[in-house]
């Protein structure tokens, strides 16, 4: 018998990994959420560095960083160049991933998504309307909102994964990941995550941290998954509406037990 | 009888429709308050887009846009031209709202404002000094702040709204739109607002996500203030502080209810 | 007798000058935590000015501000041109503090902060790792975390304050702050400050805040590491995470009274 590819013993394995790794996680993002994601990092128990400047990210990328996020949105010209200066083929280039913030219809990061792409991300995650604009089955959502779910997706998530050779992670009610062969849901989360600003951002900085310590992409972005959604559980509970949900999600995810992912976690 | 031309009816009107179409707000906003901006259009109902580099702002703007904000603050070079690229005086622009942050000394973004100005927005939003520079009555505040109250700049704020053709709102202790004709007066609000930073800019947004729904700029505008202070009133009765009341405005205005207005609302 | 260079009653002086004066700060810092660093700055009594654009950062510097900080973290070039057009040398510039974010091995803010050492910042804030780099005894920390602590550095910050003419600040478990004579260590502040992003860079920006007022820069970049640090024990007190902490930071800072200070100062 095969042992399941991911479960919830995988999930307390990584979230232990990621505190007692502390990973460097180089982070090129967005301007919108970049506080918000540094704080995320922080509680999720990683050490965040924002270094998205040409002349200095190619050399913390080479030498420092135990993961790179590099994330669509805002991609003003001297991010790009930021991005573009980094060595994603090299031998030296620790684990990555790419979040395709409203590709499709915006053609500055749109035309950037494909190169990298083509580069093989270790680990893309995004919605089902970005999955699909990427693997070139849809043209994107309304601004950064999918208009459609992750199991419409399925079939374009597998094919981006096979060609990338690393795991797609399509963020939605139900989220998925996939290696382009197996398929894991996770059926955690809550609806407040779509009323903050940076609840998908978060999530993909989080994935790299854990990229930075897992045995496989497709472990490391499921248990990146699971882990983020139940923190944001746990912080729905205590919130009175969005501003005390960002709060909470915080405290959640820096307070997260491996019991509160056992009794949780809905893997399948 | 005429009709008054902005009520609490009209107020509650407008919350109700942006609610219910969500719209699709693009900011090309400053860099220190952007992520909160967003969390207040969430918070709001609308649809925060931060679409503001070129070769992506022209885009989005013709193409996906329900409504613009134009914010002045950090006019770094990529932002400028963001803004520069957009046709505002296209027949395809959505309404858009100028929020010209600090205008008056700062050579930058007053050249900018006036360029602005001379397009014909929809609706301008600002505080008194910076709505007295604009017109040309005065010299702008003390970087962020105004020197002046909404009363001292009312003959400026009437002369801007005219020569644009949309509406123009002074923030202040009571908040004042004029359309050039109506002036309407909001006493709504609370001191706290000024104690944390955003605090106009996400005004400004609010503005806009009410320009893309309202029948005339004046109920848009005065309808945005009135939304907007009255979130913030029921904020500042559970905060300890600056802190917690920038948490509390967000859950305060997503769940503020037509009664709230009703209660509240102190129109003249 | 000599009086002690800086006590209790020195703290309580300067956090009541700052709240009665209300200082004009202008930033040129990172995009990061750039939100973060204007509420603490409102929360502390003083203004923020985040004017870091070239064309209005020099005007700005040279005609408004009442004082400076530049925290070199996130360089892009905008940024860079913004400050390289101060002139801080120039009789009209007010105090001005350099904020070395991870500096040591990454090139870009590196060079830069050598140039801004030379032209003789009023204060220096930084951890050990970034004050050792800057006096050129070490060469960085892991991204911004330091590996060293402020006693480990003490000799290197006496060096660059005698270099500077100014005061340098060392942040750590306990704060050292010198003049390159007398030295000051201030045994305040709590674990969770480097729970969230931006607690550095804030300690830097309310540092210059007190530079505005203070007599000497010892006695105010004394002052803002023992105010800054017991909110920070205040806040803690409150928190349920670092979500919370950085809410309650903000509230505690805002409502500190000089009991408080006189309570919980730990200065030797």
């Amino acid at each position: 018998m095969t042992p399941a590819p991911f479960d919830i013993a995988a999930a307390i394995a990584q979230m232990d990994a990621v505190r007692t790794r502390q990973p460097l996680v180089q982070c090129l993002t967005n301007s919108v959420t970049v506080g918000f994601v540094a704080n995320v990092l922080l509680a999720a128990g990683a050490t965040p560095a924002m270094v998205d400047s040409a002349g200095e990210s190619e050399v913390f990328a080479r030498e420092a960083a135990d993961a790179v996020l590099v994330n669509l949105g805002t991609p003003h010209p001297a991010k790009c160049e930021g991005i573009r200066a980094i060595g994603f083929s090299a031998p030296s280039m620790p684990p990555w991933v790419l979040d395709p913030v409203a590709v499709g219809a915006l053609p500055v990061r749109t035309e950037l998504a494909h190169a990298l792409v083509a580069a093989g991300p270790s680990m893309i995650r995004g919605n089902a309307s970005e999955i699909a604009a990427l693997a070139g089955t849809g043209t994107g959502g309304r601004g950064v909102d999918s208009v459609l779910g992750p199991d419409d997706v399925v079939d374009a998530a597998r094919t981006l994964a096979s060609r990338t050779g690393g795991a797609v992670a399509v963020s939605g009610e139900v989220d998925l990941v996939t290696d382009g062969e197996t398929v894991v849901r996770i059926a955690n989360g809550h609806p407040l995550f779509t009323a903050v600003t940076g609840g998908g951002c978060a999530l993909g900085a989080v994935t790299a941290a854990y990229a930075a310590v897992a045995p496989s992409p497709l472990i490391g972005a499921a248990a990146a998954a699971t882990v983020y959604a139940i923190a944001g559980e746990k912080a729905a509970a205590r919130s009175a509406g969005p501003g005390s949900f960002a709060v909470e999600l915080l405290d959640a995810l820096h307070a997260l037990t491996p019991a509160d992912i056992a009794q949780k976690a809905v893997i399948s």
